[in-house]
């Protein structure tokens, strides 16, 4: 059974040591001290440690129950969402007006890469809700606000998000679930919706449905479609969950791995909905909610590979087979650990390297959303708007390969249920899927992110690499292992960037066959601007004798692995961005 | 429910006009005229896709039971295997004088990519008696090959290779099983075997466990290991199956994939064993099974990104979402087909042409075997046996990830069970462990291959590649878009070549930390000349008027795509490379 050890020390150096959270300028930061994050860290590592990593693996053995549209999550489960309630957590950073505990979006985040690594399905009961409660609290009324979100943020009632229908996936213009008004000013809502995690479950006492319809007369296609709230149950005069509503789970899905997690088919047979915001707005409400999902997502898709690089390397240290070349490491035992074989080590540096410098980077995001919404900074909006598919594709296409790697770790008994390092990789498996496949990010980053205000956000990116490399490069040795490489991986983003801008008018064919590799290269370049924020931290804690040598030592010795090893792939993503599409496009449908 | 559909045309491409079969001065190739092959083919394809596919899912939900030593395989399967014995397919390349066919080894291999395609799990209950009667034929005695080979090849008895102990995978020197000789000459072999692929099953009437175990008093480590033959039911006076022998299956592993296989801990009890060869000189016996076993993985590795692949096109051909760019594509329809996106297509290209890519590298394979065993050709054999560890390696992963990006193309339905594309996933990720790790066949191919008689097989490898580039350096197409890349490519091999050579005295950890780069790199190299081969042979079917030109266009088109979006891989595997072992061994294990 594997285990998971919380990396606080590492999220501790990234809050502290790398984003330096405590002095940034962003109201709310003055609260981030760091004796003070240590001990939210503990906590939060002490829970998902004891509690939520033991039910992983029982959790996906048992998975979820459906009977007569009632779902039973696994054993423990319930009492765990509980605890996990009643501890606060759910609204860490949400409005202090509705009993939440306001604290900044990255201190959630550090929370919640903990909580993922220990187990995944589980915590998506409640990572929905959170996405939920943004979109209410910024599209909803006052009275929806008043009713709903103390119940959300205190995690007595939970929220979903419902898009997919069959017919619907990417392209949600072709929505047909009906919401038809009624005299009361509330719709009635019909139809199918699919995918819906967490759609139904017996963890909370009521279900609050965030659902995508179409009002009848409205325009056609994406234009015409609203959000309504769905609660399960109609919440009477005092706010207590009353009359059954007319939505109920019609089935599970049976899938490759989340098997704790619901997955629901939900039919809509004329419930009662409540209007979210303007009529035919509901893209921009639901976007709100998709914008953080999926900075949510990166976060699984690196947290699974932080928790399988784990179990990894605890196995190659026990491991004896083989010997070293040259003395042997282990005389007295009848072989040496596996660790004394590089290409063993290569495998684990390449994992450990990833997992750090995506942890920076989707730490560096939530810091940005910090700033952006708690500071008003619009450079910093237009920023994260731009990462965000990054975050997300890059991070779960890498997380996921990072889970196969840490498999290969054990040879045949990774193979094994038993050893259970294959249920990150089923886990992590989804994270390329939902909140929009890997192939949508990128097509939302070079379609429209990239272009956006004439790629004003894309020149700030590169002011702040071009900024960062500039005011480090009297540092020779960082200069010389960090600045140097990120230079050279910055030039291949530019020149991406501006092959897209030539081709974009011309032949956008040319940029969209490019995207997916523009997103990992772009992905490259902002892992490689971390490790040079890391190491430039950790040569000031060891120049100023702060901290644990060894630690930062390491960091150096992982960062310049990452330079020398995984930043060098952004040629090979540039030199198929400028091959074009013309081999791509090239075959008849049915000459594939 | 996946469907399959045997690539017959592109089978037969790659056997007559890219290998040249029918022609090719090795034995027995004169009977590979293109009726005979097209019609083995035909009837292997029809047993493929009619009786074995439709088994692949419903095995792998069913998988195998246990039941006090028993073990039973799905429903079906002893009747598909018996279909399977009586057609005479699996002693297709058999040796005639023990009841086989005869037929090349290319044939088996060509036919064995169709059964591996529509039902992996079920293939290999057949497939490793083809190692294991490989494994009698060279080593045996005249009495063992009488007794065993007519039953194996009729497949009324299956075979099985026992090598791997729990504290003994890759480390064959820590095997514990002992053999104890007996006064009749037999040995009692006693001990624990685990990951044995049909240990145990309900298929044949006998089962021949080829066994590594130690004769007490012999040399330590793997100098001291010999070979025997463990049956199920020791053979009586007439052949028949008699006394049950003291081995049995203990227990079935619980797998992420392959669940219709029985994957079986064997208990060695006082077994009788019949040693095969020479005491002690069991490693040498085995590695004749090991050999073809790793040739046979590889082609599982693409063979499941075949059938995957499949069913990707078959969704994208179907699926509506969004609109073309311009004109929409099937403007009476609510969305076009997504093979319209230019990123749908990139992943398709890209599993399409890394699968027949792979598919011409296999078969060639193939081909160097039987020039190597039928021709007595020692260049083909040291060429094949350097080329092995890449075909396991290289289209094991590759094909691996080739399932993932078919997975993806499915979106949220590939994630379902249902849809049942994840089992080509959950099945393809053991072909990267099993026969040695990956891992482990980049260590054989750098440390022992690449060295062995000076360089000599890999100096052979270059001498091929620029004699053909020279030889069609005249085709002024062909050399702009398939031997000029593929120049450069067989130039990146070059140089990590040279660097091992240099460092592999000085600093083998240098050599050993790009080794698993180096498989990769040699990989594209390999399929780089395939292409150039087929692109080559598509040319000149295309300029005689022969055959399908829509089906020589598209060869054409995938092989550009391969070289212009997958080959340049080669200079980011060599910058790996020679940025050398220092990240890779500079951490201590307690600091990792």
């Amino acid at each position: 059974m594997p285990t998971y050890t919380p990396p606080t020390e590492d999220i501790q150096f990234v809050l502290q040591d790398v984003l330096g959270s405590s002095s940034a300028d962003i109201p709310g930061y003055d609260e981030l001290e760091p004796d003070f994050t240590a001990a939210v860290l503990d906590e939060a590592g002490k829970i998902s440690a004891e509690l939520l990593a033991p039910l992983n693996a029982t959790g996906d053995a048992e998975g979820c129950s459906f009977d007569n549209g009632v779902v039973r999550t696994p054993k423990g489960y319930p009492e765990a969402y509980e605890q996990v309630r009643q501890g606060g957590w759910i609204g860490l950073d949400a409005d202090p007006d509705y009993g939440g505990q306001g604290m900044p979006y990255l201190l959630h985040t550090a929370v919640g890469e903990m909580f993922v690594s220990a187990n995944m399905a589980f915590n998506m009961y409640w990572g929905l809700t959170h996405g939920a409660i943004s979109a209410i609290q910024v599209h909803g009324s006052e009275e929806q606000k008043a009713l709903y979100l103390p119940r959300m943020i205190d995690g007595t009632w939970s929220g979903t998000m419902n898009l997919t229908e069959p017919q619907c996936g990417t392209d949600l213009g072709l929505i047909r679930t009906r919401a038809e008004p009624q005299d009361d000013g509330t719709y009635r809502i019909t139809g199918t919706k699919i995918w819906i995690s967490a759609g139904e479950h017996d963890l909370t006492e009521n279900i609050v449905h965030l659902v995508l319809a179409r009002i009848p007369g409205g325009p056609e296609g994406t234009k015409g479609i609203s959000l309504f709230i769905v609660p399960k149950f109609l919440p009477d005069a005092d706010g207590k969950p009353g009359q059954r509503n007319g939505v109920a789970c019609a089935g599970l899905e049976h899938k490759m791995g989340l098997h704790s997690n619901a997955t629901c088919v939900m039919s809509y047979d004329g419930a009662t909905g409540f209007l979210v915001g303007e009529a035919h707005k509901g893209m921009r409400a639901m976007f709100t909610m998709m914008n953080e999902a999926r900075l949510g997502v990166g976060l699984q898709g690196y947290a699974q590979g932080v928790v399988a690089y784990q179990n990894a390397l605890a196995w190659a240290q026990e491991r004896l087979q083989g010997r070293a070349l040259g003395a042997p490491a282990n005389p007295g035992g009848p072989a040496d650990s596996i660790m004394v074989h590089p290409d063993v080590r290569r495998n684990l540096m390449h994992q450990k390297s990833f997992v750090e410098g995506a942890r920076a980077f989707t730490f560096w995001g939530a810091q940005l959303i910090d700033r952006a919404h708690r500071g008003g900074d619009a450079r910093a909006e237009a920023l994260i708007s731009l990462l965000t598919p990054v975050i997300k594709g890059f991070l779960t296409d890498k997380g996921f390969e990072t889970t196969v790697l840490a498999q290969q770790t054990l040879g045949g008994t990774g193979f094994t249920r038993a050893a259970g390092i294959e249920q990150f990789v089923r886990d992590a498996r989804i994270t390329m899927i939902y909140e929009g496949t890997n192939g949508i990010q990128s097509l939302d980053l070079v379609g429209r992110k990239l272009p956006q205000d004439g790629g004003r956000a894309i020149m700030a990116f590169f002011d702040i690499i071009k900024g960062f490399i500039k005011e480090n490069e009297g540092d020779a040795a960082l200069k010389a292992e960090f600045l140097d490489p990120l230079e050279a991986a910055s030039k291949d983003l530019q020149a991406a960037a501006m092959y897209f801008m030539e081709q974009g008018m011309t032949s956008p064919a040319n940029a969209l066959a490019g995207s997916y590799d523009f997103m990992h290269l772009f992905g490259h370049v902002c892992l490689g601007y971390m490790w040079a924020r890391m190491a430039r931290a950790s040569r000031a804690a060891l120049a100023d004798g702060r901290g644990n040598p060894a630690f930062h030592e390491a960091k150096l010795v992982t960062g310049r692995y990452y330079m020398l090893r995984q930043l060098p792939a952004t040629a090979l993503h540039l030199a198929r961005i400028t091959s074009g599409a013309e081999t791509v496009m090239a075959l008849a449908p049915e000459d594939f």
